[in-house]
């Protein structure tokens, strides 16, 4: 799980990410404490800046992409749903 | 392996997400002591909290989903057992 | 690389982990020293307690079981091997 | 995301790497600060040194490169993107 | 980036590991200063001890194996390149 903190700009990129939203996400943990690590994701669901966020890597983040917006095959990481509350 | 510490509510998630229970799970050592790390997996085996679990990741944690509750195709990590004991 | 410290009783597990023998293993460097992280993988090679063996992890981990056992689909790390000697 | 810090030269490779520029990448957060960990990455947008690059690891890396150059098997992280802003 | 520091004698060895030289390597990053982190590594190009290799991961590592040297489909690193110099 993460928190958006921010998006990036990019260019000349692969053309399979062309028109993709991409955000920073910061790692956190259920109490919301940052860890240290940033991830760039792609934009699934319309997270604004401060989400927490479900994340998915590796092959699951192409998948995520192919159902929303087509065959982007150079993703490795997609946000996936907004997280509303964390129960404990 | 790791221990279930709670779940989450997500919403605007991935239509291949609705009606899965996803849990927080920390990751623990086999003397149950917790390392820092969280991360969000798919239920696969009614985990209640401070159940010590088994967790697949990657590409077996969408096969776990796939037998149990259809084409889960975004997740990356899935509860595949509940852990008994540790023999050591 | 790694060393068996133990196993694990599972139970409500996914069916295809039904007859496979789980192992705590440690991970460790070529000095035998143990580093902080332990995860559970499967035994195809008969590994004892206390042995070194070399692990695979993600999708050669369930090839690793089909030859051996059937289709193991929901792990993500299998003992693959037992390491005898570090020549160093 | 990464910044490239330089590049390598490698003889003896796989067949399937030839011509290709590997770049050396260092993990970087979004205010430009350096984690410590360094990677190999195949460059497939022209990348020069000090710029701010998107990364893809995985399957996807290869990916990236069967796109521009050709069946590249064995790579497991590619440069996709130059990085122009960070917006937060 | 690694750098090959050792081999490792194996054996009741999966059938596919049969044949194959397994080195260890260390994670060095580019002005050659050891990472504590070591793994074990198909050495797919003659590569001796003390020597700068690239490694690759994951589905990759098997594709290198499958060219050189037949089904090896339990392994998921192995050395694809010897380093000769870092350019900085």
């Amino acid at each position: 799980m993460g928190r958006v903190i921010g998006s990036i700009e990019a260019s000349q990129k692969n053309e399979s990410l062309v028109g993709i939203k991409l955000m920073i996400v910061q790692q956190v943990n259920s109490d919301g404490e940052a860890m240290k690590y940033e991830e760039v994701a792609a934009d699934t669901v319309g997270a604004g800046i401060g989400k927490y966020v479900l994340l998915v890597r590796g092959a699951g983040a192409r998948k995520a992409e192919r159902d929303n917006l087509g065959q982007q095959d150079v993703l490795d990481c997609s946000i996936v749903g907004m997280i509303d509350r964390f129960n404990k």
